[in-house]
């Protein structure tokens, strides 16, 4: 197969019409100044020759290039591709194209893209990362476009979107409580994450103080050993677990089967992330918090619209609500 | 925060130093004709007014405009996210930035992305897709821009990439062997799937055409079902199991271990997709064949790197080698 590259270019009916690329642009995209016949000419030029109108050549007049920058520190991660999906779905409705810029925890490789990014005009850049409480590894605060901020952390004068991972937390623990569990355990990542701080919080609101919180880490490992703690000889037997993400909630119940507890039947266990591929396959299917980042990634793009189309967006902080997924994992139709 | 959109432009440099858009983008690019003065003049200005040299306006002279387009089936699964980072690893190292566009399966958001990267004057696409027998949804044999797709149904007379599934089905075949394992069985997903096809040819030209080969689903649930049919009163009891996909290796480990027999002390398990999310998390940790996918993604970021150079690239299939990964779920050290 020959590939072709050949491709008309704006120059190309500048010189056939007789008139500079800046005039032929102008009279493609109905600016300037120039008799009506010069304008038509360039038309009729570009028609016959299969010109594409040229998102180029109108930037320079719009001074918009129609292009976002996505930043993100998380690119193959879970977190990322909701959130890419609902940008790139709420930009290609605009005409913007987003270029998709990953620079996994590395400064020079970030340095990279923004170069890039602001070589090829672009209308705003969004970050995104995969911990509310880290930065990126690169300092944004002298770019001339606008920013948004999602699932990062962010300069507090910032324009930032995260999940609301309290409200989130709330509802699966009030969900318990509905189900009749009265005796609640709080099984979790390690303490440091902002976010293993708020879910937690969120717990002890509703659990009560006396409740056990088991930090430990991010892994189905760390459920089966936290069930090995909370079910010993002497240790609080509870009916009713809450952890902190989907692969320590698998952990647990694959644990708990293993020890003979039933689930949901004597105690009942919630979730957090709904990452299908680990909720769907948990036995009993698990019932866990969604953080809705398909829909955050989708207001990120409306935000950074807005802001490269000079409306004024408020800065600050904005969380966005978590929903309960419900499963098997909790058990349900109980009242006490 | 006041978040400033203005921008040094090249009409801006332009108009100051009295010279046309396409003179100014000569005289900063170093080509074009003009005085020595003429050029100096838009240099000095371009440098006071903070201009940044504009790949938009070089773009227009050289007929590059250093993107390239990334049309993905598969934007949020596991297989694309390392053929991603391998693609914009490749190409950010050259200064090519990527577009990228999800289309999931939705020929009308196809066409729109296809239409905007047209727009924009991408140098190239690269397709790719979730399965090596299914092409995306939209026609793209009348583009006027170099093509390579990357594991994603193609025309014949493409450029395209693709991993070497039977190579990587051998290889887990042959440890198996040499581990002395003698009766081997293979659980993979549905038959009409290119890929499950390929890796029971592999398995069955190793094993021998007696070696049962079950066909089901992609999933964990799978694994245990096909335990229950292996380990059945009659069944052909293996001591060695090929598992078409990680999932289904961890479904047939947990339902071992349910069963009271050791892997890998009685039963060598080995997956293939090496997806560390399952395969880590697999007690004991999974054996699996590595389609080496970020290394084809490098690879197609190459070719369409030399294609928009306009390198002449034969045409036609290149299958990439893939990778066995040892962790514990075969056992190690037996020879017989």
């Amino acid at each position: 197969m020959a590939v072709s590259t050949e491709r008309i270019r704006l120059t190309d009916v500048a010189r056939l019409a007789g008139v500079s690329v800046a005039t032929a642009s102008k009279a493609l995209n109905g600016t300037g100044r120039m008799t009506l016949e010069t304008r038509q000419k360039v038309k009729r030029l570009a028609d016959e020759l299969g010109f594409r109108p040229n998102a180029m050549a109108r930037a320079m007049i719009s001074q918009r290039s129609f292009t976002v920058g996505l930043l993100t520190n998380d690119t193959y991660g879970r977190f990322s591709l909701p959130l890419m999906a609902g940008i790139t779905e709420a930009l290609a409705d605009e005409g913007v194209s987003v270029f998709l810029c990953g620079i996994e925890d590395d400064a020079e490789m970030a340095r990279r893209h923004v170069d890039a990014m602001l070589d090829k005009q672009v209308d705003g850049v969004i970050c995104t990362g995969k911990r509310i409480d880290k930065a990126l590894p690169v300092d944004l605060s002298d770019l001339s476009v606008p920013i948004v901020y999602a699932y990062t952390k962010a300069p507090e004068d910032a324009v930032t979107l995260v999940s609301d991972d309290a409200q989130g937390a709330r509802e699966a623990v009030r969900r318990l409580i509905e189900l009749g569990r009265s005796k609640l355990a709080h099984v979790t990542g390690p303490e440091k994450f902002a976010a293993a701080q708020e879910r937690a919080g969120a717990f002890a609101e509703l659990a009560g103080d006396d409740a056990p919180i088991l930090y430990g880490e991010w892994s189905e490992d760390w459920g089966h050993r936290a069930v090995a703690e909370l079910f010993a000889e002497n240790g609080p037997q509870p009916d009713g677990i809450f952890c902190g993400n989907d692969q320590i909630a698998r952990g647990v119940i694959d644990a708990l089967r293993e020890r003979g507890i039933g689930v949901p039947e004597t105690v009942s266990v919630i979730g957090f992330d709904n990452w299908e591929i680990v909720a769907g396959a948990t036995r009993p299917p698990l019932t866990s918090v969604d953080m809705n980042l398909r829909e955050l990634g989708r207001e990120a793009g409306r935000l950074i619209m807005a802001l490269s189309e000079g409306k004024a967006i408020e800065p600050g902080l904005r969380r966005m609500p978590c929903q309960l997924v419900v499963r098997s994992s909790c058990g349900g139709g109980r009242t006490n």
